[in-house]
């Protein structure tokens, strides 16, 4: 049965120089020892989980892991964005700590991004760095979290201001965790999986124009599929780029709108992939402002995300000027230098570059991409 | 002018891939533009210090960065150990993203090694990782925090629990700041010095017999001397072994000991350096009992300690079973691995190693090396 299983398993190797890691992906994969069999021995693992995930799927995690280690704690932290502060942190070291755990100590981030990249942060920090796991349970942190290795939590001045870049020692996709993800939040995931077309892959983007619908159904092949093109598009990014100074910049087409959004809004109303979804569309047709992109590709762009129920316009921020609000919090994005904004522009061939752009004309495509 | 307090100047190049940076040391250091003119470019650079180090020294630093910046500003914490902790972290992290601080961003260190170890983890962390200099201005400062990249705070359940491994671009030991330390914190950071004798380098420790008073009195070239060979002495094996796996373990002599002390006492009632003083002496009647080092090594060594106006006997932390209370401690040391602790011995041939000892044995060392 395991045979079985294993025979539908995706690979993605991430070549890191000395920490390489493989994302393995297909379904039924978190219950299987067989897929934690390559881990490094250790006394004890630590299941670090939210409220929601748990209840579906850390049992079966247990049992896998309970064959190989030891000690197999568990925390469970509260559910959503808002928990992704420091407070949240302090309850995963001082499990940690109170569980005696050490240096050899394996972490497993089973949930979404938010699970991700504190489990990440805090395998960075605790004892100055120990192993982690990615179990990503989202489409979103599937596609997005996998590769990079990104960590960190929110500020209250700023999203992910306070982080650390640390790899994980293995990622498992598992897909069928996708079925018990609401509507919302799949589609939330697919703009991160639209974005990889319009930056590095046109086939792939054309793929995604006649998939859109049987992904968002969860047929098998063309969810394993798109979620192994988003890692593998990512990947080849990341390898050339480690530490985010330049390719990889291009990575963040649509952030910059989306960053603002999501904090404008207040984090948790929009869905990052939804703000993602709007800002990319923003992003789309401040290239074309700039000469950049054919009028006819924002179209097609935006059908695609909105097949994807996704939306395609951004929220008004602030009724009397929107736009100074929206550039006002795009200044403060980690991705500003010197206080200027570059923004991520997309051109014809699918490939994306890096642009300042003049506050008016920043300020005209958001007035023509937001809607109350 | 500049070119006469150049030309006392001393350096040990720390070799690291891609990461190597200069430690200088000498007179004068800090208020010389010359000392950071070989720095990267930015728009800001951000001085961290204490209450305590801003009145002393903030001023001199500051004129001397204004010639290179746009933009010099300034965050005072609260002095002490005690403030070593995520409050201060997130003082650091609101001002700097309030005063728009950016990837390029420098952070100064200007004190201690409470606040070097601060400002190393928030530079860690700020955005992912900005870059930062080491101003010390204690003795223990710098010959232990210049070298090593190790940066991070205290945990209430636990010393340097939470932190990273992130390399300065540059370390500016300027002696003259050691005029204003209190003669108890010169003699802390002696303890450090006196370490790299037993564990690295016989030649070292005979000059520090002959040169200690001399160094208590801050005589500039037995001064500057103790510092560049602590320095280059870490460096080396620091080199040998970035991440702590093996060799570096050795820098920890007496560590284990000192930090059961500093925390069964309270963290600040023993200075770090008294508390590795007094662990030094247990760890080094620990190696006799393992039939490692001679006698009369111990009492040598025990001699120079007490003249380097240490404490050569640790507290007792537990009126009932004081030696109990000191094991209980040191399982939590985040260096124990699956519960057992490991105690750096050292040899007659003045190197270490890492040993796990009979509890018992322990205990006996224990009951003979404290006093109330």
């Amino acid at each position: 049965m395991i045979e079985k299983q294993t025979n539908t398993r995706q690979t993605v190797d991430i070549d890191l120089a000395g920490r390489g890691y493989c994302i393995q992906i297909g379904p039924g994969l978190l219950n299987l020892s067989a897929t934690y069999a390559q881990l490094p021995e250790a006394s004890s693992a630590v299941i670090i989980t939210n409220t929601t995930v748990d209840a579906l799927y850390a049992d079966g995690v247990h049992a896998a892991l309970q064959q190989r280690y030891g000690f197999v704690h568990k925390i469970v932290l509260p559910d959503g964005e808002k928990h992704k502060t420091w407070a949240s942190l302090d309850l995963i070291f001082s499990a940690l700590l109170e569980k005696r755990c050490d240096r050899k100590t394996l972490l497993f981030a089973l949930g979404g991004g938010v699970i991700g990249d504190m489990t990440g942060f805090a395998a960075a920090c605790f004892m100055r760095g120990v192993r982690f796991v990615q179990l990503p349970t989202t489409l979103l942190a599937q596609v997005d979290s996998s590769v990079g290795g990104k960590t960190g939590i929110n500020h209250p001045l700023g999203k992910n201001m306070i982080g650390a870049f640390h790899q994980p020692v293995l990622v498992v996709c598992d897909t069928d965790t996708l079925k018990t993800l609401p509507g919302r939040e799949l589609s939330a995931g697919l703009a991160e999986v639209i974005k990889y077309g319009p930056i590095a892959d046109e086939n792939f983007l054309r793929r995604l124009e006649v998939d859109i619908e049987k992904i968002r159904q969860l047929e098998p092949i063309a969810t394993a599929f798109a979620v192994q093109r988003s890692c593998q598009i990512k990947a080849a990014i990341v390898a050339s780029d480690e530490k985010e100074e330049g390719l990889r910049a291009h990575l963040n087409f649509g952030h910059t709108f989306g960053h603002a959004i999501e904090a404008g809004m207040g984090y948790g109303r929009w869905l990052h992939g939804e703000a993602v979804a709007a800002g990319m569309v923003m992003a789309a047709h401040l290239s074309v402002r700039l000469g950049l992109l054919h009028p006819e590709k924002v179209k097609a762009l935006t059908a695609l995300i909105d097949r994807a129920g996704l939306p395609t316009m951004g929220p008004v921020l602030d009724s009397q000027d929107n736009a100074k609000r929206y550039l006002q919090l795009m200044r403060i994005d980690k991705k500003s230098q010197n206080g200027a904004i570059r923004f991520v522009v997309i051109h014809n061939d699918n490939s994306a570059s890096l642009q300042t752009v003049p506050d008016e004309w920043v300020a005209q495509v958001i007035d023509a991409c937001c809607q109350a």
